[in-house]
């Protein structure tokens, strides 16, 4: 399952060194990850409120390009579900056809009190279902 | 003149209050003007190559109603050119028609070394004539 | 009564101007405020944890020098109770003898709903206190 | 050579699961950093002005538990020269004695054009000492 976010570079993302600060990829691409859970059945708040959460629990990260102020890019994701407890996610930043950054993300589910929990079946199934049809 | 842009409320927005971090309103405030120079004759990182950045001199901004993860928002920014030196920006942040927060910003012009300089004459024309169209 | 806070400023502050990004002054504040408040009794979690959570409803901020990667500089509180509802706190960003940022803020007390509340009368009482006691 | 520098955590760290916004445990690694190569003979804005800015190639991450509004935590920074083009540093932050996030980070030095150069011999020479004589 793929999903495309095009994200924006404005001041705030940037830093001292005239590019987009290291840390603020992973807002990028955290970005990214919601909107795509936000399509399995519920907006992002709805989950939330039904005690799913959705949290990185691993994240491995490769910078190599940096993006400017006003650069216009693009957040990709693929969906991986891996286990009852875990999915990853291989996200990609482009500018154009060109691979700023990339990053392999384990994602777990815990409730409210942050408490590992299952993930949902019917957002397992979703994801099954779009990867199916989007390839 | 009048610029609106859309604006939704991520994770990195908020914080353990469970709604937006009152500081990240400026962000969204300072992406609207961001976007409303960036129509006024050059994309913003073009200005800056230019020498021309601008940044705040004085903020006031009143909180009225708080975001929330997910929401999506607008930001609605009227440019007043107040000098040659100085431009005032009335923006607020709407869900639907409801106001969340309003700020009164006076924005200058400072070079690469950050002195102080005219607001350039075609920015100041260019927000001229589009007042006269759009308002 | 007066509270003093260092703060160092680091590459997440700061904007591709080089200087810190005008948004991330109002953290600078803010922690300011957090500390104050957590000398007033209790620390910050344990007022949230009793339903008092102290929120900006109106800010006024001057800008007047920007801050540095590696500046270290002070943050400097004053706080006045105004009314059962609202207090108000006087801030400045100093480095050494130089102001760098102003603030007006009001705060007020929210409950966990974010609805309005009287700020809680130990707070005012130690607020009070510490200012006869400190100047 | 081992670095050790105290994090508190404020509202703008957190985010709406009430607990540190993922992306801002980066930030607190970045400070240790910072603070480590500012002692291997300039501070971090004397290193950056010689064009030696110090940039994340890579990174990986472990996110074990979470840090809540208040905390005092502590950065834990270990420095590995890697080669002339690469230093290995290995991070962790800590709640007292308990792990919360733990770091593997690739960085590189780069020019003001953001190109590859050779990590500066005297920096390489300085964390050798430092290394012999504290660990």
């Amino acid at each position: 399952m793929e999903h495309r976010l095009p994200v924006k570079i404005y001041y705030e993302d940037t830093d001292c060194l005239g590019v987009v600060y290291h840390a603020n990829y992973l807002k990028f691409f955290e970005r990214g990850r919601t909107e795509l859970i936000g399509r399995l059945g519920r907006p992002i708040g709805e989950w939330n409120a039904a005690g799913c959460n959705f949290v990185v629990y691993k994240m491995e990260i490769t910078f190599h390009r940096a993006a400017r102020l006003g650069d216009e890019c693009e957040v990709v994701t693929h969906l991986s579900p891996q286990s009852p407890y875990r999915m990853a996610m291989a996200q990609r930043l482009l500018r154009g056809e060109e691979l700023l950054t990339e990053a392999l993300v384990q994602v777990v589910c815990v409730d409210a009190s942050l408490e590992l929990r299952e993930i949902p079946e019917p957002l397992l199934r979703a994801a099954g279902e779009l990867k199916s049809r989007t390839g």
